[in-house]
């Protein structure tokens, strides 16, 4: 395919690191996690968030999220998400299997819960019949693209803290997050009080890997989440090429460029689409992705030429997602062919 | 590390198979199996069969062991197997908390169950107070590095079919299974009965992935193998990048190559080592793992120098593995160093 | 206490049901249900339903809900149910734990879910990335004491049998519902493409041990509820005591009387309150609850002389549950104890 | 039945236990274990063991193991237990599926495991790859009717204390293990450092209800175990009746009483077969079991007059129990019927 609108994961793998791949193919290494290039990621991410925090590769988005709520759940824990969320919709059980515990599913707006909506959720702790809330878990950004605000953030932090409970962040674009918000990736989650965090790299030009980062000292005194996640099978033998790749993710910021390439090319899109009779912008554009509702038709004529996904048949509303490798002239020539459907 | 014996997994990627993963980071391929690569490999594996069966690939070893006995088990089943296999011993749960059921263990003879030490475990059957057994897993070559004659596969296939169930087959190391039989694959597993077979290439110089191939059309017919893989977080949404890999690595026979020459390695050092008065060969060098009886302190010397792990603390027993990689200069240099402690 | 409007089972145990229990301790009995006594309440049950069905008694209502789910559910599959059903609401997370599937809420009407609801869950059947609905369970009586129409019933078990899955019925009061339906248990479960149903007695007389119905002849033909039973800890040894506990109830329709006499003092008290000014029915009272709002300071004083709970303390809603032993002069007390409030 | 050696719990339920669960059923009384009998009874408990421990009732034997182990393991622990352990053999994978943790069986001697054969099984703490032994599960008596001594309990818990875990007792038969050691139940086990005990009853005269007894503080402090309870379906909503049953076996040491008659007439069946030829007494008669070796047609023969169970065919071994109901007649009739075979 010349191009995909259909998500940021049908893009490659950018060339630098694909470069480091190559580059670690040398020689013999020590497996599942003991080799250097392992050792290095985990300091860069360390470094990264420069607070007392643990770090643990693990193969995909699934994975970190289940094996997060897992290592901070009980079998009697609820989850606390969105309707929406990507452990609620696109997991097929996951996070009951593996992390063994129930979601509570709150309604979204713009993709967002809210700390107001929460709050009658926290009611029944203690009673030995109700399960019991013990996980926030948001998307940052969501499933829509949106943002949660710093001050939403805190707000269900301190809320979940006050129970007893944690902060789960799934960042599998958190990148995009941290650019569109101007902040670091330490700044939107640990300052925030974010317990532990599903740091995501492939959907913004890693091949496969994502980071477990847990920052609640309670959480890392236990010392658990290696065997949580060798027996969820998310322990790589040959991890170097996880490290490689994560090394190479964020030196000399190339995961913030990346991000920025994605989100600019969402904001071009959305901008060049506003006057464009046929296509209603539906939720804010405030990272990569473009949420749009179009006649049903069009869509279909539209899909013949471009890969996308329609989010949702019965409101004839489209998703189409930015990545990494998208070009002006992807948008130029998707804009074009759009106004002349 | 210039070369270790620690384990096959220590080795890199065959330049064949990175070239592979290299020349598939072109344009857009849809995510979670869609791809094209992901499909040629599908039948690349099916043609390798030349039977009716299934491919699914997932990220690891332990991924592929516990999503297969997840797929042929029920709640109250057991799953017989040797004491020392990798779902028993390296595995840190993962066949209970995945699969969700109970390991019965029998004590091993070079690595190998046998159909006598099988059979009264299957004497339950239909009490609702025990276990049920329905699944034998055996590793082809064992985790000592020793083959199941065809014979002793088909006996024990026969005899839990009987039962009403499956015999799964851990092959993270088939390909040397094969080359060691001078048969193929299929000749040795689902000719022989075998219903699910792990088929393994990580340790044969991929970097990642392996397959579970489903030859037995009771559970073929459910179809609900891919839910499985999906909760269980072994779907890649990269996944282009493993069916590249598997492409590659069945291409030309290069899997049976690779085999080979670790197969030929194991050999040529334990006949080395055959008049070397230290050491011990203590298991059947059948394909590419060689153990071996040492002094303590002739061990601990040899470590100074050589990376390998110590199997059998008690009885000074070590591990010595050869992989795609190693050479004939790693083995004399290796030689050369024991005969010199 | 002398009367409890809190639960049904604040009420003690039928009289004719204790004298069965003691006229049981006699002699020697095979246990774990291989008795006369529970081969002669299977029969009952069976012969109440007059249809092909298999009974299993179980220990609690917890255990036959869930053991039901367990038994027609896989870990991909997910259950449709009421946002105020008992197994999403009293069970602390039990249905996700043993029968180890998720919840799909829905909003309820008066305690029940409407076929039009349903339909939208049940679109991503096939889609490996979604939870896939496999059962709907529904309550009868619901938790707010109401009743689904025959053919509310029909309609949910058609769509469900449609999508191949199956329809449980959580009948911890189902002699309530028939009594008020004025039907046999039989008419308003198998007759109406109910697949399962959780047939119970504690709450209307019976001292513990509830049944699990099975009517679809899929499910039985596994013969597999036997191991899920004994696994979920839901077997006793001395069955004896549940056997001869259901043979009193069912002998001589003891369980409509004593369904008619809880149903009818909730109609009775209902009725006395229709022109107390201060209570409003906010619920139809169709079995044997009565749900009222009334103004916080008389619901605390009210509760200072009798036992009840509040049900919606934001909305000031109660609950008052009559039971099997509740008589004409419990409500009277209790009416006019409300009236000088 | 006459009489049964089949099992203890073939007995029924002794008349002063009737009594007070007939006495209990009068008025009306909170639910759930809220109730006065309840209180009365965990009280009763607490002072017979004169120490700080947290008392849970709970519905059968398996509940009680597996929710004692639920409640100290993890889902990478592993349970050391005896080959012939109960949870081991005959509660059809309820430990692996309610506690979600593994099973190490060691060989057993007498249905006892000894410290030397524990302690290899702990040397692999730490590593990632590896379940982790947290928990040593001992039955005592064990189920050949043996017992462990004062210091082989010590050993084993100062053992699994020095690594972390905990030691627990599954204690169906513990009241005639006090008796044959004529010490107190404390002085058996929370006095030698068990952790957590399944107080039984149900084989002992009562006729439903265990009690889970927690000594550890570190246990107690999390408070979690009534959730546990509830979503394992062990909470019943009449508990009164447990409540009162555990009164009245408690009462006037009645527990010890009927303990007495069970193990006196166990250890006089086995002095009366003393001389009899074709009956070889196989394990110590140390409580209320008789294990003894037949020839195969006089076992058969036997059968047809009275009720036991054969344990091992090949061996031909028989296992004749005890109760607390069992007479002096009883036995005199069955030696006689083995004289006369």
């Amino acid at each position: 395919m010349k191009h995909s609108f259909g998500s940021d994961n049908h893009s490659g793998v950018h060339p630098e690191i694909m470069d480091a791949i190559v580059k670690a193919n040398q020689g013999y290494e020590l497996a599942y996690g003991d080799d250097n290039y392992t050792k290095k990621a985990e300091n860069a991410i360390k470094n990264l968030f420069g607070c007392e925090c643990e770090v643990f590769f693990v193969l995909n988005g699934t994975g970190a999220n289940c094996t997060s709520l897992k290592h901070v759940s009980d079998s009697f824990s609820a989850v606390i998400c969105s309707d929406h969320a990507h452990i609620n919709v696109d997991e097929c059980n996951a996070p009951e299997i593996i992390a063994g515990c129930r979601m509570i599913t709150l309604p979204n707006c713009n993709g967002k819960i809210s700390a107001e909506n929460v709050l009658p959720k926290l009611s029944n702790i203690g009673n030995q019949h109700n399960s019991q809330p013990k996980i926030i878990s948001i998307s940052q950004p969501t499933e829509f693209g949106t943002l949660y605000s710093e001050q939403e953030i805190r707000e269900l932090a301190d809320m979940i803290h006050s129970a007893g409970g944690y902060l789960h962040v799934d960042g599998a674009r958190i990148a995009n997050a941290a650019v569109a918000m101007n902040k670091s990736i330490r700044q939107i989650t640990c300052d925030l009080g974010v317990d532990i965090l599903s740091f995501g790299g492939t959907k913004n030009g890693m091949m496969i890997g994502e980071a477990v980062v847990i920052f609640n000292k309670r959480i890392l005194a236990s010392g658990n989440f290696k065997y949580i996640r060798k027996q969820s099978a998310q322990l790589l033998s040959k991890m170097r090429y996880i490290g490689a790749q994560f090394c190479a993710y964020l030196n000399n910021n190339l995961y913030l460029k990346l991000a920025e390439n994605a989100n600019g090319m969402a904001k071009y899109l959305a901008s060049e689409l506003e006057n464009v009779e046929c296509v209603k912008i539906t939720s804010p554009v405030e990272t990569n992705a473009v949420f749009a509702k179009m006649p049903e038709d069009k869509i279909k004529k539209l899909l013949q030429k471009h890969m996308f996904y329609i989010w949702d048949e019965e409101k004839s509303i489209v998703r189409w997602m930015c990545s990494f490798s998208t070009t002006k002239e992807d948008i130029d020539e998707f804009v074009n062919d759009i106004r002349n459907l």
